[in-house]
């Protein structure tokens, strides 16, 4: 028993897009328990789809489909596989309702080539897409194979999966004794330095921890293999703590604890609020902090100075700073944080003024420099400096905001 | 004559890692014009890599195998590719001296298991590694089949594949004839809609013209395959002609344009400024903006007034509209980008002010709701409001600041 992928579209075989499709489901199968060997991609053409489906229904038991279930002509899985297993296709009056309505909410008119979306093979329950026009079809055509589609848009896949696909296969028994994971999350250290100071988990088999890295943090899965949570969490737990305690500060948060959540979570906790000030990046600290849902419980709003004009009209810098010292200095940082706190009238401000490349840098202050300025409850300012170093302009403008979110979670917690 | 990717690896099949190895060598396959029809991943099982390879060296004439080439037991791709052609193992002394320089240089000597990684199979020629201990081969096992091996590193394989096995294929006579493409991006119409108008253009076999849906706008893209650039563009240019004249308004620009660059490069060329007032994107409009290299030439700032105390305060929202109406009405979102332009002395403001969810939403003004105002050098104000649907408070937030560059830049170009 086991299961196989299978991802439709010429586009991957383009090389258009990555196919992040795949992994999601593979470490979903991986979770679940469920034995996976082969992981095929075919381009939008009947024959091949065809021959594909052949072999996998050969190997597998579980056939998981992504991508050829939209509107256009070249979408074709859902009608292939139906006709590499002699069922004709059924209009389903219920997924029209569906997409109608959907283009309803958004002010538009069905199109007649969504029609083809309502068709599926004889047999086939629908596979709802909550978001999308789109939906799959879990089908068991024959004894011992069971398929499910998903579209090709990450999103819609993912829920897809998480709602109906997930409760499916354990209704038919899978994921009694599943992978229980727990992700620590670090900042602030390298993989190799919390690396060296962990080692000897890394030799654990029950939990295993293992690290991953991931872009402006390092994490640790403490993982185990078994049959309740409350189980998993007697495994887990006293690993989790051990390894939080050796950390220290640099451990932030655990699973889909981001910063921006943490640092809102601290701040809400206080009864506090802030304020930002952003030059290079922008507003992407300020999109970071409202990526939260309820952050208008502590953030209040900022100002986006990119220019060095606003910088003196809106955030008070001096003109002679910016003339002598430029925009990039800690002067200029902790000027911005202070004035975005009393301006906006809250209890914390954060500033962020740097050079996110590519151009604009200079021998002294080179692309990947950047300040960032924190003023606190009392009126007091600190700032530090970042070396980001000669990255891309969007890598370095996402670390500054989260060295910003780090620095401020540093204060709300130890202060 | 065509291409198979081959990836080998138990950590594809966790879902540990995203397979960018196979959309590296899927693009640069495209780009030779060598045809591709599969892409197969198989983990670290002797069994299966022989029943992947028998599989494909059946439907292809070139096998490019990635992973499997490091120094441990589990590394099996070199070995199993040689049994499947019934040819032994033959150690290649210049492949340990090169090790054993690399190890040397490192400060470190060479450990036995890295012997291993110097069996190739008998009559193949080393694929070298410039960087990493881990050779490829390249081996014609067949008349009429050409087998490659990489490394699983993305940068070891990316450098051997362009300094030894790019020049290998054109001197077998491919990359003679390569694809050429166009894509173009549309903006404010649906892919189904988009299609419908365009039609008969999908029917076209050279060019090649295909849809393709991404989040926030629709893409056609236009390819032929053809031996040089000028006469591909003269394929393609015609027919991207016509499309983007049946697309009018909606079509926003080509291959790697975005609409913060497009609107960009309009303000640029009107010598105009604009600024942001941004409430539930929080700093995301900002954030597109300013992504693109140089927009200090266009770009002031703005100001995020997340909280309608700031909505007040700085942007002059009055408290009786907020009171009655709320801060999401066409009223507030053209006060925000009228106020904004003015404050920060721009010739242009735009503003968003909207229900981003998941909570917040009412029957009268559900989730996804969204105004945006645009304030003009003229100082006249419009406001449009949009209804994103349910979906989550990630996609409806970026779906505004998209909106909101696409309703600038309609104004820019058509006023």
């Amino acid at each position: 028993m086991s299961a196989e992928i299978i991802c439709v579209g010429t586009e991957l075989l383009l090389g258009d897009i990555v196919n992040t499709n795949v992994q999601f489901l593979a470490k979903e199968l991986a979770i679940l328990g469920i034995p996976h060997y082969y992981q095929t991609v075919v381009g939008d053409n009947p024959t091949r789809i065809q021959e594909v489906i052949n072999l996998a229904s050969k190997r597998a038991s579980i056939l998981l489909f992504t991508g050829g279930l939209g509107p256009t002509p070249d979408d074709l899985t859902t009608e292939t596989i139906a006709q590499c297993f002699n069922r004709p296709l059924v209009e389903k009056a219920e997924i029209i309702e569906d997409i109608q309505r959907k283009f309803q909410a958004r002010g538009r008119k069905m199109n007649e080539n969504n029609r083809k979306q309502a068709l599926i093979p004889e047999g086939a329950t629908i596979l709802p897409n909550p978001t999308g026009t789109a939906p799959g079809i879990i089908w068991q055509p024959e004894a011992n194979l069971t398929i499910m589609t998903f579209p090709g848009v990450p999103s819609e896949m993912k829920r897809m999966w998480t709602e109906t696909a997930v409760p499916h296969l354990k209704c038919q028994g899978w994921g009694k004794e599943i992978i229980f994971s727990r992700m620590l999350r670090f900042r602030g250290i390298g993989e190799s330095s919390l690396a060296t100071k962990v080692n000897r988990f890394f030799d654990l088999t029950n939990p295993t921890v293992a690290p991953y890295a991931a872009l402006g943090e390092v994490r640790l899965r403490i993982s185990t293999k078994t049959t309740s949570a409350t189980e998993a969490n007697a495994i887990i737990e006293p690993v989790a703590q051990e390894i939080i305690k050796i950390a220290g500060a640099d451990y932030f948060g655990k699973d889909d604890d981001t910063l921006a959540k943490v640092v809102g979570q601290l701040l809400r906790n206080r009864k506090e609020t802030v304020a930002v000030a952003e030059s290079c990046t922008g507003g992407g600290l300020g999109t970071m902090l409202t990526g939260v849902a309820g952050s208008s419980d502590y953030f209040c709003g900022g100002i986006i100075a990119y220019d060095n004009r606003i910088k003196m009209s809106l955030l008070g810098v001096a003109p002679e700073v910016l003339e002598t010292q430029g925009a990039v200095n800690s002067i200029v940082a902790q000027q911005m944080a202070l004035e975005v706190k009393q301006r906006l009238n809250t209890s914390w401000g954060i500033s962020i003024t740097g050079i996110a490349g590519p151009d604009g840098g200079t021998e002294v202050k080179p692309v990947g420099l950047v300040y960032i300025g924190i003023a606190d409850p009392n009126n007091e300012v600190d700032s530090i400096d970042c070396t980001f170093g000669d990255r891309s302009r969007d890598i370095i403008r996402y670390l500054s905001s989260c060295t910003a979110l780090d620095q401020l979670r540093r204060k709300l917690s130890f202060n």
